[in-house]
């Protein structure tokens, strides 16, 4: 028997058969990819359409019970966790393309729909949505937490390409923002105040996004660099000369060291960018020719990405940061975390934090964003050791507070959730303040996804 | 005497001198550059710092004394227009550049400067802020109303250039949101809350900008079309293609003829679309041939902008277009809207607009950013003629109707102010009420530019 009993009896009745209480699905939503102890929700819907998710909604507003979204499960700082119980809104079945419009280049989709989904059936189009990220997200995740990837050096975030919403309000009332032009002074920007939001000021259930045409070619580098400042002074140049860059990664000798053991490589253990050229075949060679110049004379070792095959596997290898990381110490638990800085800033926090890492002992890689300043550790720790964990926390949050005291954000593209949100005071000052403001006019009663981002 | 004496009384005694209460001053910030009846302020002041605004906005809450801010006074939507009498914050002095950041392309600004000075400040730098309006409006202004200009199908609008700000709230408070990193994904996006709320929620006193590289190369193109609807087709590719445009201008016949007597000019009077293409020198010679095709197999004749001064001189007779259209009726008063609609959608709202308009003999001359689908007209009438008057406004009505039915927006840059708060229920629906909910929770006693967006 949990409090919110009056209102899983409302909702059962509304939706026989529909309300899972079983123990397994509820351990199912009750956390995402991420270090933060797992919190199950007292109750699992599985939602078919908006008119569902508003009308649970409003049962549950009726009965003051907290009501949780859930996409993939894929976030990373603990944001399905259902710390406070309550109903768990699964929006996955939810995952149609509404429409596309290849001459406006722009498409509608359910919330649930994943971006691989999306991508592939856009195929025919010779259109894509230019987010990549690693994890199998569904669209209004990626939206709830402002996700980004490799390719916001070019695209934008998803900040930038979702052009409206359909979300459900706290008190079930459906709002259409945004549209489907391209851009608009009409009034307050309700896009914006949802992005980001982290289901706390309402549930997203349709998005029209902005698309893209897949190039007609693209060519990628692999380059090894003698420090982490070199490094990123090739990317400070590459962005001056505007070159046509799709993704800009940078690892450190840890993460390249990483991957060679998780995949059998033998790339050299020191500082690498990884780099995606994109746009018409001449201009791709063109810009390539310039960016090796900027990095030869930068120090650095080139190794040839010369066929489709190649480039598959460089990407490949890219995207399997995140498991090499933690196949470093096999049974470890992991602290994902990202910052964001002025890129300018990048090698002074990379040092600083290179440094404390190692005074620690603490075995962290490193790959990131570079063109956007966005990187992210991957800290190890074991799970029985208090005293490692408490250590890997401290590093964390040193690291956070050097983002922030360089201009930065405590996060690029995770989101707050429930593991950043001590820093958001020393990032947000008043602003903090203005965030609860909005809160609380938007959901009085503090049911929807509470205890994410801030405490009221 | 009006009832506000007791705020202008403390705010004298706060600002000796400094509160001018003389009819020129208050007529100079009583209206933009509109239609829309003057509204003058009932005292103006002129404040050079941001804790100067906030310590204004303080004396001014405590007596419930409304607040206007002031820029440039270019708005065309009545933005500045003091309906409700109260005290004008006049924020032009506060127009220096505070920083700027060559490596991380980026700058910080005071509220008051405008674009055309910031752009000369940062001529050595060979960095740019990309947004083309034909007003010469300060970066504050530009904002809250969310400008865009020519230059948004490459660069986006003020919305998409905005990094961070820095807002006096309604108590005043001081607050500062977003920052100097590319991305983030901490919190509610304050940023996006301020920008386009046209100083109803707080004032913005100085901004964070991201900037560009000055391209290497641009080169223009002037084409003539034997309809709009070819025009549009034209664009239509331009834009799957993925060529480097950096403005796609569309002007009607009526537009041409304007520009022609305005100028002396001898442009062919037809549907006309001035391309500006910007990139590296190789990257805009093959676009530019791209784009010649593209345009000649949809009927355009080609006329060319081959040196340096033909470049300038189109994009001049351009930027005449509002007095060219203006001067078609020397005397009369000028309706200037704008409307924005998905792209595939221009042939259609084009044709019925002008066949709306023949039907009611109204003159209203046509240019946009067809890129993004944004178009203006220029509705003539005389002011003395009220009959007249009322069909103008009538036949801009049905405009902004047919806009929003096509899955559009009442504005795409200008703003609602005091002209388009009629139409945005049709728009919003729900999301209207929403708007409301943030307003009265930033501002309860709505004393920030109160009755511009919307009435409470």
């Amino acid at each position: 028997m949990t409090r919110h009993e009056t209102a899983f009896a409302d909702l059962e009745a509304a939706f026989p058969g529909r309300i899972e209480r079983g123990e397994a699905v509820r351990a199912q939503h009750g956390a995402g990819d991420s270090w933060h102890p797992a919190a199950l929700p007292d109750a699992v819907f599985m939602a078919r359409t908006t008119e569902e998710v508003a009308q649970a909604v409003k049962l549950c507003a009726a009965h003051g019970c907290p009501i949780v979204p859930f996409g993939a499960g894929s976030c990373i700082e603990g944001q399905v966790n259902a710390t406070q119980g309550g109903l768990c809104i699964d929006l996955s079945q939810m995952a149609k393309l509404l429409r596309v419009s290849p001459e406006d280049m722009d498409c509608t989709v359910q919330t649930g729909l994943t971006r691989q989904a999306l991508n592939e059936e856009l195929r025919a189009t010779g259109l894509f949505l230019p987010i990549d990220i690693g994890a199998h997200a569904t669209l209004g995740g990626m939206a709830s937490t402002r996700a980004s990837g490799t390719m916001t050096v070019r695209h934008g975030t998803m900040a930038d390409l979702v052009m409206g919403l359909t979300v459900v309000l706290p008190d079930g009332q459906i709002v259409r923002t945004g549209g489907r032009a391209r851009k608009s002074s009409s009034g307050y920007d309700l896009t914006h105040l949802f992005i980001g939001a982290e289901g706390t000021l309402g549930i997203i259930t349709e998005l029209t996004l902005r698309l893209t045409g897949i190039p007609e070619a693209s060519k990628a580098g692999l380059y090894s660099f003698p420090s982490i400042e070199a490094a990123t002074q090739t990317v400070v140049e590459a962005l001056q000369f505007g070159l046509c860059l799709n993704r800009i990664e940078l690892m450190d000798a840890l993460q390249v060291k990483a991957i060679n053991a998780y995949n059998k490589t033998e790339l050299p253990e020191q500082p690498t960018l990884l780099v995606d050229l994109a746009g018409s075949e001449q201009q791709v060679d063109t810009d390539r020719d310039t960016f090796d110049e900027l990095a030869s004379e930068n120090g650095a070792e080139l190794h040839p990405v010369a066929t489709p095959e190649d480039y598959s596997k460089v990407w490949a290898l890219r995207h399997s940061a995140l498991y090499a990381a933690r196949g470093l110490r096999p049974g470890c638990k992991s602290l994902s975390t990202d910052v964001c800085v002025p890129v300018s800033e990048l090698p002074r926090i990379l040092a600083e934090t290179s440094a404390d890492l190692d005074a620690e002992g603490i075995i962290a890689p490193m790959h990131g964003h570079v063109g956007d300043g966005n990187f992210h550790l991957v800290m190890l720790f074991d799970e029985e050791d208090a005293a490692e964990k408490a250590r890997v926390q401290a590093a964390h949050g040193r690291l956070v507070e050097r983002a922030i005291a360089l201009g930065g954000t405590a996060t690029g593209e995770h989101g707050v959730g429930l593991g950043k949100k001590s820093y958001l005071e020393a990032e947000h000052g008043a602003g903090l303040e203005l965030m609860k403001v909005l809160k609380r006019a938007v959901d009085p009663a503090n049911l929807m996804n509470p205890g994410k981002i801030f405490d009221l």
